[in-house]
């Protein structure tokens, strides 16, 4: 069955598995000491116009999540994230197994706001019991964000300049980034992210790899002996050259933001597949996840031809359902998808 | 100066004191063996009418909420509390701390309902994806709440009925139990909260002990091997006595429950006074913590005369002050705060 | 170089890495719920004779033992295990890092016995104070063990024998399970291993796979909502798929068994190798890491024509430095092992 | 029955019960910023004239070692310490619940050594993987030790010198710290060991105090918002004038001091005792604990005379036992302990 479930429904990219083919009877150090890992990394630094930044690989999104917050933070420190965020409800609480908490802020379409943040840091500072409550030690934004939709540089300026003025560093999970990068509704460069963050992650398992995302520091601060926290945290992969082999691949010949440019052509394809049949979009997301509204028994007959994603109830009779689509997404899944609305709604 | 800051603003009630004096001397096991643990416990179970409950002594409340919520949970739930249970805001992420996320449901006046937490476990067992969530394993319940208010009989027998339905043990935090019962408002005893919860505690710090807390489990679901948790969570005391003289002391002749009248009828003198002056309720609470609402220039001239505890900013010229009672609290300290109201709202 | 550094050197046996390029356009659902891994606990199940065994894959040996015993253990146990065990030395604390305690005993060459570990318990439980102290909740062995060798059938049921007088559960950590049972020295089967254990994992990344581990669950005794407790930590793969068709691969036509015959044939030829020059082995191991004794200026001399993994200091003038074999390893790299080793110990 | 059983039999030394009950009912603010937590810690930066030393009060030894520890130590350290030591074995495996591993070393008489530091240091930085095992991050001591032992100024002083090589912290355990400063054998004062260590504790619990222990951090080392960090582990008390009056009572007119010389005043007199009926001591102790070794048989028989308490098993038809004195060790206590002896052992 055509499948719009998710953008990790497919393995690699061929690009990416081809290179895990040609490279594989090479031996190597373990534990990200490869020259693959070394080249990755180069390649991101020169992308990202950051010759001294740090990268470090990992194999998940909730692992970099939990790795680089408990990392961050201090010992009397939580993290601030929408109310939506990843990390506020999709990861089984792995923030809080590492002892620290998520300090939830409301969330407008998946995002925060800089005026949202500092409020929240002048009433804490302002509330004399403070010192009986967490700490505000990091903020945490998702671009783009679990809706599909993106920060403007505007925004993410404000956002950054927040951080600063109150010494807090500014975390992007991007486990979506390439498509976000190559929306056309996107105004922020990879190089502006890096500017105003201090640290982020690339998404590969979401963009084309089999798994694996590459965390960024921006600022000459990655923490101290961090392998040895990666291993005490069981996310040091001795075969290092999954992921090194793999974000080579991803970074050379623009390979990553040609797989994001795709997914998002596409994805504009479907937008208009939908719009013809009248369907009503949740929100307006301009990357390659799409979040429509169809009626129950609509939707259980869709169901029966093409698989999607169950998001959330809208009301009794609807549900919003997400399509995503991804490098893997073929023209042809676009005329099943609109074979299958014409039969449902005619 | 008068003090109204808090009820843990004195030492100990006088009787309380006397019994740790008299015992002085004796010797006996440490780590909660001596005997006036055991006749503590014992008489805490003829209170509630439960002579198999078992009673566990802890030394305050944060400390209370984190071993009861860290052992009683599975590794992968968390617990749901109002958005200002004192688990959500004042305890520096202790329940984090222990590897545990907080599920903040929505509050009125510090209370949960029957409804919003049926509505939670319904929709959190809808999603298809709850597996990836934190699976609610708990209730948590503040009686009297931070705000001073009382769930009613009703109130908590619903909730109790929910938690059933869906198997999950139900916590009331009891730090300010003995103002609870007094309350002319209530409509709960001691048994009845006994019978509607799977634990709860009796707070000792805050109404007339030193220290201490007396947990009971009432369904025979003490976690097993309890005292070697507490331990490892830096909880036992050597000197268990001086947990278990002071609640034989606070069980024996009903003095827990005198001096929860005490500190009601004291706070009940003290509304009248407010509202003598047409000072503002911010809430209406029927026990011992009063809060108030007050212009910034008059609370800064009351501050000079009185001390009370700021609580949150009500707007850009009004404060909310917390006024509490306790046993400590005298006819003359009233005298105070009436001539000091009467000077700053003449 | 020729290098004989680890067995994870090189990347997936060819056999595997066939099976992730041909399945690698099949869209699939995430996290484990995909057909190969199935398939491939299904394999696995009969290949053990356990038809009714869970089966859960995860990416690594550290992230696994973290996995495995914090989920196992209660709150108040820790895991023993031989003070060279895995957990106990290599893991930079990530047992600890889930708040459990590694309770370490005396080994010899790598093992521990039945006996001491009898002894321990006598002693802890004949102990008055046993309940200050951390509870042994599990027992945890590596089969082959750090140093290479290998528990016989008659140890490893005595252990199982006291682990089950005790209710101890029984975890085999078996990241080279491979190499364990093709030694002609093994007088145990996976079978055997599956009756005698109450958990064991099939190591993939040390025997032939990128990365991925099998961990076994023999007894109807894998924790609850395990899924979930893996999301917590930071374990669970997206693309679940990249763990089936590997293991999938493993288990078709005996392929994880000839990768271990395959392996021990040429450490079999190895060792001759080295015996032929009169070099000293530290310990004499089955299995496919071999360790000898080298005088440091040769040493240094046998370093700049092979790689291998210096292991521990032996005295002033002489380390112990460790060779391995895989799949990957080929006659023409034993070929420059002895011409090296002909040169520098002429 | 006369009781040895430990120096926490009792309640307060009179004279801190004393200025409990003076000061009941003064009103004061809580969490330690009431005016005798002050005046408490001028009196100890006194004594160990350090006037910038920080102080904080805790409640008991477990509690305190696993809030000092799990503080001091970076998210990659673990800490070294004796297999003996209380960290090792007696508190439940608190220092792993914070996530921290215990690194033990071989001890003589509970007593670790310079050079066995230095040995594992440089074993440790020498291992060409130590970036996979848990880096030393700290030095734990206990003074007096487990076995009622002292280290030397010189043993001390060396320890202190390997630590400060390394850049390692010395955190010394106190808790019977007035018996060590008052024993004959003792040529430590409180201000050698304010210079030697970076951090130590006066512990209040087992010398003369109901409960509380004085950490001082003698560096400017305290962690940064340590209020809020010990608040996170459940170990902040509301009324921390429970702990600022006693100690200010203990640092009065050398209560402290007076304490400590009284009870090994009593234990060279019960050290007498014993050696007079020819009992054999399994350790030469010079504090207030002494370990003596009896028959199974006569130990028996003295146990319905005395209550002292079993340590380990000596061999088949010996044990070790432990008696101990404090302020509340009496002359007739002594007599009746002769008494018994004479009769058992006649």
């Amino acid at each position: 069955m055509v499948s719009f479930v998710s953008d990790y429904i497919a393995g690699a990219h061929p690009d990416v598995l081809r290179r895990l083919s040609e490279t594989n009877l090479e031996t190597m150090p373990g534990y990200g000491e490869d020259p693959y890992c070394e080249t990755a990394k180069r390649k991101i630094r020169d992308c990202i116009g950051m010759p001294d930044a740090d990268v470090f690989f990992l194999t998940g999104g909730t692992q970099t999540n939990a790795v680089v917050i408990s990392t961050m933070l201090a010992d009397y420190e939580g993290v601030l994230a929408a109310k939506t965020g990843h990390v506020s409800v999709h990861e089984a609480g792995a923030i809080e197994y590492t002892g620290h908490e998520v300090l939830e802020l409301p969330q407008t379409e998946g995002k925060l706001t800089a005026a949202s943040i500092r409020d929240y840091l002048d009433t804490y500072y302002g509330d004399a019991a403070h010192e009986h409550m967490t700490f505000p030690g990091m903020v945490y934004v998702s671009w783009p964000t679990e809706y599909g939709t993106l920060y403007s540089k505007a925004e993410l300026e404000a956002i950054s300049s927040v951080c600063r003025e109150y010494h807090l560093p500014l975390f992007l999970d991007g486990a979506r980034l390439g498509y976000g990068l190559m929306s056309p509704a996107a105004d922020l460069t990879i190089r502006d992210i890096a500017q105003l963050c201090d640290v982020f992650y690339i998404g590969g398992t979401k963009v084309g790899a089999l798994c694996g995302e590459a965390v960024v520091f921006t600022k000459s601060n990655m923490p101290p002996h961090f392998l040895t926290s990666v291993k005490k945290r069981g996310a040091l992969l001795a075969k290092g050259r999954l992921l090194g082999v793999q974000f080579d691949a991803l970074f050379t010949d623009d390979l990553y933001f040609r797989i994001g440019r795709y997914a998002i052509e596409m994805a504009e394809k479907m937008k208009k597949i939908f719009a013809a049949r009248g369907i009503p979009f949740q929100i307006d997301s301009p990357t390659n996840q799409q979040f429509v509204i169809l009626e129950n028994a609509k939707m259980d007959a869709l169901s029966k031809k093409l698989a999607f994603e169950l998001w959330e109830k809208k009301d009794e009779s609807r549900t919003v359902v997400r399509f995503a689509t991804s490098w893997s997404t073929t023209d042809s899944d676009l005329l099943a998808l609109e074979a299958a609305l014409k039969e449902v709604y005619p």
